[in-house]
């Protein structure tokens, strides 16, 4: 049964994405209690499989209506939720919420078209309205939300105004897994020296396509350890990210949302570049978003 | 038996790869003839298969000397033929080379250092001396060589004087195999109106990891159409090439040398920065330069 009697007694909100998904019980007083996370992406889940995906979590985490976010909403997922254009806030989403059963709703992602440009996001739009919602970014300001895909997003007045994705995330995992630089880029990123070089070398001139055959080159005759590669590459390849996003508006102070892992590298990488970075947990938006959403729900 | 007779009565020159092998007789006469090119590159060699490899090319190509260049002299491969350090010309490499047997030897690659920069080569370097020895090259000049890892080489009195690499090529396979625009880059490269536009975007503002992503959110929101999307991604990152390649120094024309699949798309990103190209056959210099070599052996 639909009905905000539906949604107020408790519900489950889901980051659905394409190989992983994330599922928090959100209680009738509001709190998140038990959550679940498994590699059950929107890819692993077999044509028709999705009742069947639904109800085990609903089997972990409670018999409750489920709020869904994320690649969910795509043309590959359960049923496609259609882009809402930005400037989109929450009553934008809420609005325009796709219902798969009575008790199952998908957020809809957020699309960026203006002259030359383009770009979309799911997952992320309830990451960004719940940290505004909870007060830990400020309605009016620059976010950057690392992850497979880097958002770099303009708030105004809480709304999502404008956005630029990079990608980064998986730019970096190609290489370390498929490309002549595999074997030097197995070891642990850390934000050091190499890390800091590797952003500064981004920040001064971008050359990012030349600068990563570079590191090749620099173990090989010397001028780099191995143990240094992967932290260096990932600074240029973060290092060009932060140059882009920064390239946008001038803000001191940019707020950081993900998980602690990727927040960590560029929240170091933006204070390189002179600015300020908050790093927020990017579950904790997800939740809040999720609540305000459900909240709008009749 | 080594000695300048069994080189003079004919060699065989071979262009030996990380995925494919590429061999040319070159007759007492100075002529090529028969050639052979296939998949067996250093990575297809089992341990201590070399020799059974090269038998096999003499067994096509005649029982003669065989000069070798590429990653065949890597870490990786038969035997390792240390950088010669840029500035480098014929004579250098002539006198780097290393012997396996008394009939087999293999030119070193070339390497670049410099302060902050860090480069090596290896194959281009035949081909860089063998293009301005044929005079297809200007001893002075700009030269591309694309490949999957493009190389930007200034030459200046005919030596390999500095050189920076792109991989261009490798990111485009890497991304068209393994990357989420996987089927959106499996279309016809061609150098019509969205490969130049892809160019011109990464010329104007390099930012090569957001454009790529755009790609798909264009076709996505209905702004290109997806059989335009391989030709605009190999533009987007083509150009960013280009843009690295030309800020070295001023000149007018360039040389592109390489394989005419490549040199054309290359030839066309730099008219679209304003500049004259001149495509050179790949092939036809390395012959020319292993014959050069091939002469200095004693």
């Amino acid at each position: 049964m639909s009905g905000p009697s539906g949604w107020t007694n408790g519900f489950i909100a889901v980051d659905w994405g394409t190989t992983n998904r994330r599922a928090y019980r959100v209680g009738a007083d509001g709190r998140a209690g038990d959550e679940l996370e498994d590699a059950k992406g929107i890819l692993s889940v077999p044509s028709g499989g999705f009742p069947a995906a639904v109800a085990e979590i609903r089997a972990r985490l409670g018999d409750l209506p489920l709020l869904m976010a994320g690649m969910i909403g795509s043309n590959r997922g359960w049923k496609e939720a259609p882009y809402v254009p930005a400037p989109a806030g929450l009553d934008d989403l809420a609005k325009g919420l796709v219902r798969v059963g009575d008790r199952e709703v998908i957020v809809p992602g957020v699309s960026y078209a203006e002259d030359d440009r383009a770009d979309v996001m799911r997952g992320e739009e309830v990451q960004l309205v719940g940290a505004v919602a909870e007060g830990l970014a400020d309605p009016n300001e620059l976010v950057c939300h690392p992850g497979t895909h880097n958002k770099w997003v303009l708030l105004r007045r809480g709304m999502i105004h404008s956005f630029r994705t990079v990608m980064t995330g998986e730019l970096f995992s190609l290489l370390k897994e498929h490309s002549i630089l595999s074997d030097l880029l197995g070891g642990k990123v850390d934000t050091g020296d190499a890390f800091c070089a590797g952003v500064r070398k981004s920040l001064n001139q971008e050359a990012l396509t030349a600068d990563l055959f570079a590191v090749r080159a620099r173990v090989l005759l010397g001028k780099m350890k191995k143990e240094d590669a992967a932290s260096f590459a990932s600074g240029v390849l973060i290092g060009a990210d932060v140059h882009i996003g920064l390239d946008t508006p001038t803000m001191a102070q940019i707020t950081v949302i993900g998980r602690p892992e990727l927040t960590r590298l560029y929240a170091a990488a933006i204070k390189v570049a002179e600015r300020d970075a908050i790093e927020v947990d990017g579950e904790r938006c997800f939740v809040a978003g999720a609540k305000e959403i459900a909240k709008r729900i009749e």
